[in-house]
């Protein structure tokens, strides 16, 4: 498994870039193998759609036990709300049958969309955070929002994957009036989409302004704590960092 | 701001490896300046103590401020507990005074140690997670408590950074008995040590054999939700992942 990182190579580590290069066959997301780049001529793609984890893991393991050399691609880091945890529960299941036991399986991880993000607007993950997918297609809603409530109550830093598609409206917005029951209006928020990809928009606005019609499924979030600072500097340029230093009042909520 | 990744090149980002070829003065805390690599000939080294991140952020802006293509690394990630929130503090506090207004700052994101450590033993994190800095000398303990009560109780997978250090001897262990309230003694714990380096050490134990004189500051610690589960291969290689399926009830806590 390999991770991507944000966009292009440039963004990519070292050891994912020579592992891409040397695999047989690549399987993956159709975006996410677009952006691996082209193949070479040794090289075949074996694109998936969404959502489609498993069969893509059992695929991709069933290829390998044949006896060739497959990358399964994610953007990002494959740990992260990515492809990792699919082929290990694969490689679980399988203890008792033993059809992959011979395949050799080693992760090298990417730099996270979050990481990408905060870095592109300063930064606002400088202190304890919370990475949660809003995606409720694999976890109830009752605890996203049970998580929501006790990262904001705790004043964590939020980045929020996976914040709306065409198939799930409504959880940002939902999502952003639990946040606003602990943070005032004023919150910075970053949005990032597209990070290190053609398209690319990064800024700042705020918990009270933010409108989640904005808001895309290519877009990372990151919602401030109430220590988050925002503010613009002399060329125009919007920064927003969280300080490493905490005042010594425990947080509200 | 150049985030080094875990370890060595083969983890680096090919933009970062680029960035910090062209330098002419590298700062750093100096454990990360030995990581960055040897210098070229035109390359002068700045190494500060640890802990030391403003005076170290302003002397890396009053260098860049002279003309020189300075770059600040950090190990990991620099927007995740390292060295990018406080070059972008002392640029606020700057922003009446101007004496680094025509400094350009960029900030390379790396992979950050959870996302490292994580792929050596599976997909640990491979649900919501929160990243907990167990270090109180910049936060009260009392917020780290608080946040390790609130993470825990809503079952996420947490990642501890700065776990343990000579000055800093009990917060582990009392950070484990806050866990050890909401999770299981079977819980998986991952202990990841100098992952990327020399003497590198990932193993899989769980939150009731953990022993806290284990660990020490080069580790990170990854404590599993009530979801995440371990296994050993036919090759006796151990595995640790949480599954993105969720069940239908809200978690215990």
């Amino acid at each position: 498994m390999v991770g991507l990182g944000p966009g292009g190579p440039a963004g990519r580590t070292a050891e994912a870039v020579e592992r891409l290069a040397q695999a047989t066959d690549l399987v993956g997301y159709r975006p996410y193998l677009t952006q691996a780049g082209p193949l070479a001529g040794h090289q075949q793609a074996h694109p998936f759609p969404n959502r489609q984890e498993s069969a893509r893991a059992a695929f991709a393991l069933d290829l390998a036990a044949a006896g060739r050399d497959v990358v399964v691609v994610s953007s990002g880091d494959p740990g992260i709300f990515a492809m990792a945890t699919a082929v290990v529960e694969a490689l679980h299941e399988d203890l008792m049958v033993g059809r992959w036991r011979d395949v050799e399986v080693t992760i090298l991880p990417g730099v996270t969309a979050a990481s990408a993000a905060a870095a592109r607007i300063g930064a606002p993950l400088g202190h304890d955070l919370c990475l949660i997918s809003l995606s409720d297609v694999l976890k109830p809603w009752e605890v996203i929002e049970c998580r929501l409530d006790a990262a904001a109550g705790a004043d964590f830093v939020l980045a929020l994957y996976n914040p709306l598609s065409r198939h799930r409206p409504w959880q940002l917005g939902r999502a952003l009036e639990i946040l606003a029951r602990h943070r005032p209006e004023e919150t910075p928020v970053t949005l990032a989409r597209n990070v290190g990809r053609d398209g690319e928009t990064v800024r700042a606005t705020t918990l009270g302004a933010l409108d989640p019609t904005e808001v895309d499924m290519r877009t990372v979030v990151i919602v401030g704590s109430t220590t988050t600072r925002q503010f613009t500097d002399a060329t125009g340029r919007d920064w927003v960092y969280t300080p490493r230093h905490y005042p010594a009042v425990p947080p509200a909520g």
